[in-house]
């Protein structure tokens, strides 16, 4: 099953797809989808934005999507501009037909480093030692990988879950 | 010149086209992109609002766009929501390769109406009288004319003070 998980923002979007076969997850790859103001207008960003991330899909072919359900509470002009790269995060899984797992950045992190309010360089770290001699393309992508293996772990779950409903029904 | 404004929504998109010949404007086609909860998850109801706005923009071929530049302080999670739903709402234009006017509700109300604050209703009011006989799908359509509208009375006057200058330095 190959996993993408998604950082969305407006300037740099992260992306990072891992293998999952069991309990074994692998790196495929990561990168980061970039939309400075040079780009354009507003319009133009989230055009790009769509351009690369369509481009990212078509290219590493994932079968389920995740994506970082968060706001900044900063104030509402920072809010609206995430949410905005946050529609192109979730529209392009949509489109390729994909259900997208949607997860807080505390569910996130309490996966992948054991606590939900571990620093970003924890997550970084673990993210590194999931994926041995992983190269990653910035703090955004390990972001995104973070994602793509909480995401794993919570289908296993599910699959594990559905499992013994079945051993516990037959 | 063929006008489109988009009113952005993650239930109710709404949408307004206009032809604009000189100081003349006609009423074309407006209409309300939905995607309620039981379209599916938020990624599947943006994939459905881009289908949607794009064949309006197949159907209907705008030559410039206009959104409504707006957030909602209620709280981050109705901004975000909104930040996703307009994120489609200026992804498509741009698909089509149109530059994307932004206005903020007080500048629509300021040109439609003649004052910033002026109630929904007189907005409604004098889009009906702007564009005489018009059918309106809603409210939300009543609101994309209105930004059609603004838009066109701001490229007319952008287009007036380039005609002075250029008559100046003639």
């Amino acid at each position: 099953m190959r996993v993408i998980g998604i950082d969305p923002g407006l300037r740099n979007l992260g992306w990072g797809v891992i293998d999952v076969a069991g309990a074994r997850i692998t790196h495929v790859a990561n990168g980061i989808c970039h939309s400075d103001a040079g780009t354009g207008d507003l319009a133009r960003r989230l055009a790009s934005l769509h351009f690369q991330l369509t481009h990212v899909f078509g290219e590493w072919r994932p079968e389920t999507a995740a994506v970082e359900h968060t706001f900044v509470n900063k104030d509402a002009v920072a809010t609206l501009k995430l949410g905005q790269a946050r529609g192109i995060a979730l529209l392009v899984p949509a489109q390729f037909g994909l259900e997208v797992g949607e997860y807080a950045p505390n569910a996130v992190k309490k996966t992948v480093v054991g606590v939900g309010h571990a620093a970003k360089q924890q997550v970084d770290h673990m993210v590194r030692l999931h994926l041995p001699g992983v190269k990653i393309a910035g703090a955004d992508a390990a972001d995104a990988l973070a994602i793509a293996i909480c995401h794993a772990h919570h289908m296993q779950s599910a699959g594990r879950l559905q499992d013994a409903l079945r051993r516990a029904a037959g």
